[in-house]
């Protein structure tokens, strides 16, 4: 049969699928294995927002909704980014979407053409490499180091740009480096941004969990030659612990907007009605739920940190927001456990997982070496059995 | 700033926007206009598929689920196709994803290169032909007559395939014609198919929605080669009034479904989880309510052929599927009303909203002059009201 179609075949598969597929299969023959794998909080949805979707389904409200989103969740989220960020977008400039990953993937395919450059900072999430690939565009990534709080400087990111140069991506806070970038360093790659005329793509989907009483800026706040330029990613799933609702949406110029609703018009449509209704309550509703997450997660980080800080053989920064910390395993590199030796993040991932029960993602697929990432979207009793693990395997193969 | 992707900048708006606007505008302001035109079952989702979604947000069943679908629910169609369309699919071979429309852009998205032809039976569902052009395909528009109950012969095939042909779209039963191909029609069909190694995109939603004792036949029963190549296309939306709640789903061969796992993994993840159970329910629990809907559509099929065979002007095939109506206006055109000329099936729909309070969908859109859509997935006493006024509006213009 003749070839598929070539981008699609190049698609690499989820690399946590090798340490979670084993990690289930663990779980399957009974072994008592952790998780600090997932990136997904392990709260329920808030009572208020279950309500709200369960009271839709009772009124039948399950019929098709226009393609960019009903017009009060496309109002909730506007409202929501005035009121958290300081941002002022029309009901229109808001196009939502099934989840912030597919708000990505349609921002990147109406936006790029074949052959244009997207800057990538690394530690990246990974389906920022995928998707910009798939919507034709080829990823530049530049790479940020542990000592500059993996954030890139205004310089590296003016050396990147080349005359194919149309986007940058942010994610801020960060996934994987759990960093949060200031106002100041904000505003000078801002700067490059509108000298260059770069689209920047800003994922803002944890901007609720900053800790230590910084503040969190949103690039579109930092005026309006830069708003303009702007597709602000964000969305319920991590806010409130809505991951399996499907709900993201961007903030956009109006152009841009209009073009994303027709993309979506023909890609998919809205959506689910129920999860949209849901996200209405969620953006519009009480944000106590929000509060209180945040609080918690901000112990577990600070146990966690804690926890790293007095085991040997690795280390980490203090990551300000999210919930995860890139773990520096680079002095385990070497060492080995039962004959197998550590060359990798990806050989400590697996031999963690075999031998010490626990599941964590090793950062080379984020573009970045000598790193595995853990997250804090776990129960502290899973924390402390996973950090307990780490202690007993570093100590184990540190005597090697 | 840098100009948008051009093909995105090319995606057609949906053609039936400017009636639907004008249409709630009109009702905004107070108007008693009634429409024909939306392709949505005018039925509530079945109870026990409302109190299975209800109950997997009580007990928080809320989270990510694989990026293919949920196990239960890959299995659940891959029975419900055995049951049903006699064909062997593994619940591996089965991709979810957020409703048909979307299992239709993720399939063109893994098979298609830039220019590869794809062969478009026309009258066709217009998001065919955008995303065929979305995926960098090509179509290739062959046209049925009304003479040949808008289906194409395997002579008009064979003519319209080229060295670039990659694929034919069927939609069967059809949306706008509700057509359905008999079985000697198909195999000629996929017999040209398999001489010519082309994959068949069959969509197939409306399978359950066949009249007068016809069977209904799914191409990927025609034999391995034929499944092979298929890529059966079909949901939960219309058999089980669940257009809002966005759950379709492929069938096709190991490779591909991988290659469309990937894709989604990337580009979206899977569908809401709360759609996805309740989709379980539907496809695995009692099937009572769709023979129910037949029975009613078939009952509002019957009337509406009868009303549009008496009044004069206008003329129709009698539909075999779906629920939808070709209407034959083409002695309308040239005649006028106030003034107004009708040109166009575009004129005859604007005229017949403006004038008759009436919204259909022009077919010019779907790729065919001279007729006009109308759906029967209205209830009677709308079907009632509708064609009261089309005699009454085609008695108006029929006396200039």
């Amino acid at each position: 049969m003749k070839q598929l179609s070539k981008v699609a075949l190049d698609i690499q598969p989820s690399a946590t699928l090798r340490v979670d597929a084993l990690f289930k299969q663990m779980r399957q023959n009974g072994l008592d294995v952790v998780s600090f794998g997932t990136g997904e909080p392990d709260f329920d949805t808030p009572e208020n927002i279950k309500q709200a979707a369960i009271k839709a389904i009772v009124e039948g409200k399950t019929k098709y909704t226009q393609a960019s989103g009903m017009p009060e969740l496309r109002k909730a989220a506007a409202d929501r980014l005035r009121a958290d960020c300081n941002i002022e977008y029309t009901p229109e400039q808001i196009v939502v979407a099934s989840g912030a990953k597919h708000s990505i993937f349609a921002a990147l395919c109406c936006v790029l053409n074949q052959g244009d450059e997207v800057i990538l900072p690394a530690p990246y999430w990974v389906t920022y490499a995928e998707s910009i690939r798939m919507a034709g565009g080829v990823a530049k990534i530049v790479h940020a180091s542990e000592e500059s709080d993996f954030k890139i400087t205004k310089e590296q990111l003016e050396s990147a740009v080349s005359e194919k140069t149309k986007m940058l991506i942010l994610n801020n806070p960060s996934n994987p480096t759990g960093m949060v970038y200031s106002e100041i360093e904000l505003e000078e790659l801002c700067d490059v941004c509108v000298k260059h005329d770069l689209y920047i793509l800003s994922d803002e989907i944890y901007y609720r969990f900053v800790y230590d009483g910084r503040e969190f800026i949103s690039v579109a706040a930092l005026g309006d030659d830069v708003k303009e330029r702007t597709i602000l990613v964000n969305g319920v799933s991590k806010t409130y612990a809505m991951t399996g609702w499907r709900i993201g949406y961007t903030a956009c110029n109006l152009n841009l907007a209009n073009v994303m609703g027709n993309f979506l018009s023909h890609s998919t449509s809205a959506p689910s009605t129920i999860s949209q209704i849901a996200a209405v309550q969620a953006l519009c509703d009480t944000q106590d739920s929000v509060d209180e997450m945040c609080r918690i997660f901000k112990e577990r980080r600070d146990y966690i940190v804690g926890r790293i800080a007095s085991t040997p053989g690795v280390s980490c920064r203090t990551p300000q927001g999210a919930f995860y910390i890139m773990l520096n395993i680079e002095q385990l590199i070497g060492t080995s456990l039962d004959g197998r030796t550590i060359e990798s993040s990806d050989d400590f991932a697996l031999l963690f997982l075999e031998k010490g029960l626990v599941a964590t993602v090793s950062c080379s697929a984020f573009g970045c070496e000598n790193f595995v990432r853990l997250t804090y979207a776990a129960s502290m009793e899973t924390i402390k059995t996973g950090m307990d693990r780490l202690e007993e395997f570093v100590c184990k193969i540190s005597r090697k």
